[in-house]
């Protein structure tokens, strides 16, 4: 299983076929020592395994190259967080049927569609620490490519055969695309504010992770409350999601770690730990962002000069005590449910995005 | 209404508010003297305003720059030929509900969104005439925008409500994304061949054709034959209609009257014009394709001559007889419709579609 999920440092009962059951989950005692993505993986893992086979499979062409491009990407160990969202929040709603394996693929092709598009958008030449899919192919199929699994998308969702929950989804596609648009828009621009990110973290990042955990909720039927506990779970898990990942990028640990830093300040991104490290400079220090990030004129040394500056000026814990109140929030939504292991692995999930260093 | 259509040309009857019945039809004398594909917009007129309404409310976001760009591309005076199979369809079932509006502006949706991503992969400078997109506002935001509409396209297709038809649509836009890389994929190759022509063609055009003709079919309740005959028609028009575009490109006649041509050579796509006269080529001839496409090594005299050799060795006529082939075809497949003024204006518009100069 762990070729075919590209999944395999996750802790997963060998040989489970079918849905377990909680007898067979508190069996699996040693997955405690891992992360809460693993954990939830366990407990999701049949719906999972059968989430990456319609993903594989629906990834088929008679067109090599797509599957090819693809897979690449597909395959690259990403988490699948977002699909394990629908999966989870599904499984948590009691429902019964298959149609949420549909659903959380297509979730994983609109997700896998943005990842193409946005690196060719951002130039990007590293994608989970293997080249990126538009440097290896071009640009050109890198935008059809995604074309193609947007498409594949829907018609996993037409499978999922519910008008509304294909509304949400088909709405959260396009609120992404206005995130990246308002984040190209937001590039270069000192003047970009707190609220301005946040908007654009709202749209490109967390939309989907609310339409994936409402969209798990909702095939489930288990009414209005806890659907909406869902979207707020999913959208305030998102915004924390990325305001860690904003606040990484410019980790002096992650660079001694030997892990990718730097990407957003070379694409001169104003996200939040530039836009706190802005507002607190002194005036040597605003001339430093204002050639680098509003100019766009950097050097070798403006990276390390600029994560040093974020750490000074307290951006960098700051933007991570603002990840911690939005996954309190998140938290919070899932007060709706009754307690169960699947609600106290998403809770610990929240708290995980916003420790974890990687 | 010429306005926000972007239709000034039309001859359609002013003030008409409601779907026509055929007395209104039989009145507007005067556009017999008009094109097919005037006279199919005069019949169903207040469709068209109707979808063109839609199509510029659903082009709005609170991000300006989503709808100024999608505009410069939707208002600059495209025929709506897709939409206009799906309004014509629906109508030629007899259909009385309002579903077709939006499943006619989702169809023009797909359209316009391939269009913004073909121009970013074809690195094309024009578009209708006017500056492409890309040029005036990049590459990146072309890509984003064009995600957005393709999800517009499909919250549109959720309201038309009902899911037969909208995995009709997913399946044509995979169709076409897979018929896009194989055009790439043959680009420079001159052993493509007229059947791996074909099958480009058929994907990246024929397809959305076939399922905007098929699917007004469907929301109309036709029966499953006349639906069948109105996915056939689509298909044998659409092909007919990318031949006759490609054999354009190539044409004398229109650079003499000041027409854009030579985009295919430029980006050394094997046409069937180019496919068809390279078997014809003697040394001499094959060495300049070679060079010119194969190669892709061209200088500016080199249009005028490839455009001398598609006409001398009767590339041209015989791509425009394929395409009257393909057209017969079409009109063929609505021998399952009762006569009607609908059914010979689309059999006059396969024709018109083969005999068009522009």
């Amino acid at each position: 299983m762990s070729q075919i999920a590209g999944q395999g440092r996750n802790n997963r009962p060998a040989g489970s076929q079918g849905p377990m059951n909680i007898a067979e989950v508190t069996k699996t005692k040693d997955t405690r020592k891992s992360s809460p993505v693993d954990r939830l993986l366990a407990l999701v893992a049949a719906d999972m395994q059968a989430t990456d086979l319609i993903i594989h499979d629906r990834l088929g062409s008679t067109v090599s190259l797509i599957p090819d491009l693809a897979k690449h990407l597909v395959e690259s160990g990403g988490k699948r967080l977002r699909p394990l969202l629908t999966l989870a929040a599904a499984r948590a709603g009691g429902y019964q049927g298959d149609k949420h394996i549909c659903l959380a693929a297509a979730v994983e092709f609109i997700h896998t569609a943005t990842l193409l598009h946005d690196d060719v958008v951002d130039a990007s030449t590293l994608r989970r620490g293997k080249i990126a899919a538009n440097v290896v192919w071009g640009n050109k199929p890198s935008v059809l490519v995604g074309d193609f699994l947007f498409s594949r998308a829907f018609q996993l969702m037409v499978e999922g055969g519910d008008l509304s929950v294909l509304d949400i989804l088909a709405g959260a596609s396009a609120i992404i695309a206005e995130g990246e648009v308002m984040q190209l828009k937001s590039a270069n621009n000192l003047a970009t504010t707190e609220d301005d990110y946040l908007q654009v973290v709202t749209a490109k990042t967390a939309a989907l992770f609310a339409a994936a955990a409402q969209s798990g909720a909702m095939i489930a039927r288990t009414g209005a409350a806890v659907i909406e506990g869902f979207r707020v779970y999913g959208k305030k898990l998102g915004i924390a999601f990325q305001l860690v990942d904003d606040a990484l990028d410019y980790s002096g640990r992650q660079a001694q770690m030997g892990k990718s830093v730097g990407d957003d300040f070379r694409e001169a991104k104003v996200t939040l730990p530039v836009v706190l490290a802005y507002a607190r400079a002194d005036a040597e220090a605003r001339r430093f962002w204002q050639r680098t990030i509003a100019d766009g004129a950097q050097n070798d040394s403006d990276l390390k000069q600029a994560i040093a500056l974020v750490e000074e000026t307290g951006a960098i814990e700051e933007t991570r005590a603002r990840a911690a109140r939005y996954a309190d929030e998140a938290c919070e939504a899932l007060s709706v449910l009754p307690d169960s292991e699947i609600r106290r692995e998403l809770i610990a999930l929240a708290e995980f995005c916003v420790d974890r260093g990687y």
